[in-house]
């Protein structure tokens, strides 16, 4: 782990350093859109939040590169560094997330960034760019929408008057998994949304206005921010067996609080996947 | 039709007190929400979402009758006119869009009117209320966001680069319609998303932030204002078959532009629903 150790002091200035990074790529973001080459209606919008993608994910490595040179990153789009382990001080960052809402919606999409100690998650920032809403929490000191402080999940919400995020395609016949364990769940809870970017989804199970999100093939980046925040209200992001995420590897990723996330995975989620 | 007719003139009166009317009746719900009372953990939502569904339905109502004596007004709370026919002028109300949403979410929901005259939409507007964003028309004037003027819903969309939104129940089993059809339409557009509240829903096919939106069950003051907005960015409400809506009817709505309402009834939509 090579000595590597934040305390909290420093924590706490890499912490508004990577919030004054996200504002800063939000801002450049939300400029690039409206950039007349941009909004050119023969140029192709797949293009766009490509370069965009490149960019921002760019800009990261080079900041923390200088800034903090001992820590390493890495994310979507390839740029940083390439991780085999989580020792030290990893920042796991995706810098669109909700990609097709970025072309279609120009809006929805997110800055995504969790910062793990020694696997440990330290930091996580979720930015709606376009509503230029920030969530962010330290471990131990509480979630935070903008400045306003998210209160603690209840404990007492029940399934049959839950609200759940996922994508319909789940609900769709599939090799991969048993589309009626979905169906099923859909009949027992209260209703179903979706906004289509995993850092949102996650950040509105951290706010209450979701109870619980489901995806399938998440990747690191897509989650490591958000289960910081949502740690902090006494949610959990986890597989849809209940086992714990690792940071390092893709798959399905159950995010909601802990009373939901029992009986979920106990009751639907944990024979939902086929194994092949 | 007793000589009841509005000229643009009037027309433009009757936008702006009903513009003003809901941006107080909105004010009025945001206030409520956050009333001692109402945080009070041991009341029930609810009874809230019920006690202001009401009180807005009601405002509305006493304001039509005291400025508009000739107007009827009919809504979802029933404290309007007895309607039987659309001669006249008629104000179409859903004082609470999105009641779900309301309730669980404490945002995501609208006040939405429309106002008819022999039947043909002159007026419409939706309030997102905790938002503050107002989308509203008037026949042949264009649609707006606020004060931005809505662009038209571009011809050149394809099935197989759109979002739609729908309620993930379509895709459930049901003795209503074939499930299999919403199945086939998921795997051959790009992303499906919802809001949950068929006036914002509608709001956002005008916008261009979904291409679509398909829904069963919709009352008339589910879809009247958004009928309107629509109309004014080439956008259509129809029936699954094509079929015009009457505002008097109840049944499922499909909301897009032409081009794409055209492709997804003959393809989809048309053979989607199971006689009975």
């Amino acid at each position: 782990m090579g000595g590597i150790h934040m305390d909290l002091d420093t924590r706490e200035g890499v912490f508004k350093q990577a919030r004054a990074w996200v504002l800063e790529a939000g801002q450049e973001i939300r400029e690039s859109m409206f950039k007349p080459m941009h909004i050119d209606t023969k140029s192709n919008p797949n293009d766009l939040v490509t370069t965009i993608d490149k960019e921002t994910e760019i800009y990261f490595a080079n900041k923390v590169k200088e800034s903090y040179p001992t820590h390493l990153l890495f994310g979507e789009e390839g740029y940083g560094d390439d991780i085999t382990s989580l020792d030290g001080i990893v920042w796991i960052v995706d810098p669109i997330d909700g990609t097709m809402n970025f072309v279609h919606q120009k809006r929805n999409f997110a800055i995504s960034i969790g910062i793990y100690q020694d696997g440990v998650g330290e930091i996580g920032i979720i930015y709606d760019v376009m509503a230029d809403v920030l969530y962010s929490a330290q471990k131990g000191e509480g979630a935070y929408k903008n400045d306003v402080k998210l209160k603690k999940l209840s404990e007492n919400v029940l399934l049959e008057e839950s609200i759940f995020a996922f994508n319909h395609n789940l609900l769709c016949e599939s090799s991969d998994f048993d589309r009626n364990i979905i169906e099923s769940l859909v009949n027992n809870i209260r209703g179903c949304r979706i906004i289509g970017a995993a850092a949102l989804d996650i950040a509105h199970v951290a706010e209450g206005i979701f109870d619980g999100f489901i995806s399938k093939g998440l990747s690191p980046w897509d989650v490591a921010g958000g289960t910081v925040i949502l740690n902090e209200v006494d949610g959990i992001t986890a597989r849809n067996t209940g086992a714990k995420i690792s940071m390092l590897d893709r798959g399905t990723v159950v995010a909601c609080n802990k009373v939901l996330h029992e009986k979920v995975v106990e009751n639907y989620l944990s024979r939902w996947e086929n194994d092949s």
